[in-house]
């Protein structure tokens, strides 16, 4: 299922592949299904990343996040699925999800995971 | 007694034990008891830790803190001890506690108290 | 036990009777147990009040709050309730008490309910 | 299908039916379908009524704003829907639905609609 | 050519037309031409309405705001301007323009401008 | 004393008798003391007036507020107090004065009292 | 002296004279001298006017303000200048200056003074 | 076309030559083309940099900026190009372009890229 | 008389002394007297240190802080001292002064003054 | 002319010399005019610096402030200008001052500089 949801995402060639720089996404639109209760979830997706080369390209990445619409996924290992999916389609030189969660039982989550090129290497 | 709290906090597994991520929980709704004058205290605790091969649950975790509503603590000890009991269930890579106190006598207090895995060896 | 609660409740002589003026406190500490799960509940209530002849002590309007530390109450029966209290304690011109709940099932609810003195006449 | 939705909404009796005082939600995680596109819409809702007999109980709130998941609405529409449902529903005094919704076109849109009980008579 | 401009205005009909009830929207992406200096000039443009038997369709909106990108256009006449051709495309109960305009000679410029249904009859 | 203390008030002529305008004081450092407790007390004093003949001079306002400093009084008490002494020395068309303590006791208190002159005739 | 500083504002012709609107400017760079010390003064100045049949031209408007940069001012005289000088220039159905004075003496003053045209009949 | 938008751009001569200090602007009124969809796009841009043996003209800057306005240019691409326009200008010691766009499609984009001196020889 | 001062400082023992953690305290009620014009200061305090073997008591620092108020002090002078008598009672890992003064004179000052117990061996 | 300015400057003993700590000034009323324009500009100067043996006195600080009123300045040069004049006269550890300009043509300037003690040696 993961290898279909990457399938979504397109790339398109970094215009400055010398230049080490860096691209921030906000995405504060995400929702999936708590995988326990059946509960919808929120959150905010921030992706910050510097580009090897090849960048994502924006209009994709909206319906990558669609996908997870209905699916269910906990907290910490959907921020760790977001950042596998866009390391694959993508290899950046380095890159950071961090997921901002709404308030569930009086408590607020964020989980952020990051990867660097050289220790995949 | 510590034990005894402890035993509330649950565990799951980490679901991406290779790569260092940090997980950030706030949560607003803290009460205790002063002690000294038994007058409730509040208090809003940060969490921030990255897991090494478990990871806290999250009901669970509120339910650890509801356990200290009926609690005499003091604030520098009351946030060290939150730590010890969190680094005992858990064993984190690194941990950190924050807890902000209400105003108290004109005075805003906050104590913040961190452990590393590596030291502990 | 709501008239247990009342007698906590001290006054004192309004030093200016004959000009209306209004008095504001803002409690950011207020915690009562859900009565159907016995789950804590976190509110800060807001209270505004134009005195007649009495006006409410400070001290004593902080021990009224911490009374409700152990009491099931529902968000809009509990509101009414410290309304009704402190009304039949200083017998205002007019007051407004707003109760601003922490988030519950992704919903932020705040009750608010006003007495003038008037309309009991 | 309007009224099905509807069937989820649970009330309880007005603890202080003889006082008009207002009961406010904010329901930050809203989403639909736009009908057109097919695409993800997301809001928060702002409900603020004055209690007439019934009062809506707020666990069946959120389970009734989860119904709108995957239904084709349009701005203007699902905002006067939500509040013919609620008026339906607790036939309240008076009752204010704003719905915030996210950026489309580099527009943000709000529309608010308000039932008075008076000129339903 | 405020004709032709009107053109692109789209509309759809009111959903619920016996209510009133207000839309807003918030155009941040203002942008057309000084008519003196023809340098450009930025606003974020704020639209408030009670529709009455039509609502204006947003993607068209959204291409009326592009048409003035190069029109040469002074503050005080541009807001009226549009307030002109939103009120002869969906004939309001009531609707109000207000245009923020970016700092020009050190000087922040805000026009409003309203318009009731009742006073053109 | 509060007679001595309204000596240190100078006025001088309003520059513009005809017309009803406004003129606001934020005073953010007024310190007095707890009666009861002898603790110093905190508060910024907001002053709001129309002026009728006479203005109050900046520098004996703030000369007024230092002679509070070893002061007792009572949170309602001294906001009525600075009222009257005010009202007594410039004699506005309307006067209020808001005074904003800090947390006692985890309650943060606002006493607001205002004047107007046709009342008073 | 204040007649040679009005000569300085141009005007231009209402361009939208049947209906009542309201242009507002925001001038955070206004600095005079005060009178008594010869020490610099700094405001914000905000004006608020509905036209008549003339608006005021922007460029000139930021000269008028410039003009008072060598000119002692008191507070309370200066915002009726102010108001006075656009007034006599520009004949307003109604405008309002607002004068936000930095911090003197660790008091913050705020002078607003308004016009209507009606009661100049 | 590059070559033709950098010939607008001015210089003056570092007035302290010796020292390492830095300038920043913020551009808030950048808009360029979609080269996809041809619809308009808006940004801030953020300019901080070390200056060398010249520094840039702040008029020519903003004629700079308005040269992309009906320029097509995608996020990753026209950061990257302003940065090469500059330091092709100036030659400074280090600079960094920070591209902040409006929301497209439910996401916010920021694109931040930078120049070292050093690594250029 | 700093001696005498410093004797109202009370201590408890670290309840934690193995791990290094931060203690912070924000003071927002200081007040002094400006030993050239016996004009009344104000500011807030912060406090931050790492405990070694003492801890300050919250209760005799704010009577610490009450000594003050009727004491000349110097800006700089001041921050100064407060460091040296903390330092001296409890002894701490590290410890960092921060004063906050009210404007004067146009003009907003900040003291910040740290002590690391390594320096003093 | 800058060594008049400089004279300005007044100083006093570090009460603390043995220890490294900072002071810093905010001066949000800077006034003087672009050479080129005659326009006047204004800023808020930042100041932060660690003294040496001398500190500078906050009254004479605000006059040689003033004194810039009438003066000439392009925002890179007057930023390096005060800084030699504070330099040159306190010969502070390390110093740097933050110049925060008002808007211009449509862009908002900042200029920082520092200067460390060691480099002058």
């Amino acid at each position: 299922m993961t290898e279909d949801r990457r399938s979504v995402l397109e790339t398109f060639e970094n215009p400055r592949p010398g230049r080490p720089y860096e691209i921030r996404f906000e995405v504060p639109e995400f929702t999936c299904v708590c995988p326990k209760t059946a509960q919808p979830d929120f959150a905010t997706i921030y992706i910050r990343y510097v580009p090897h080369e090849l960048c994502v390209e924006l209009k994709s990445l909206k319906q990558y996040f669609w996908s997870y619409r209905d699916t269910g996924a906990f907290h910490e290992d959907v921020t760790n699925r977001i950042l596998d999916d866009l390391v694959a389609t993508v290899d950046p030189e380095e890159m950071t999800i961090e997921a901002d969660f709404y308030v569930r039982g009086g408590i607020h989550t964020v989980v952020e995971a990051s990867h660097y090129r050289a220790e995949s290497a």
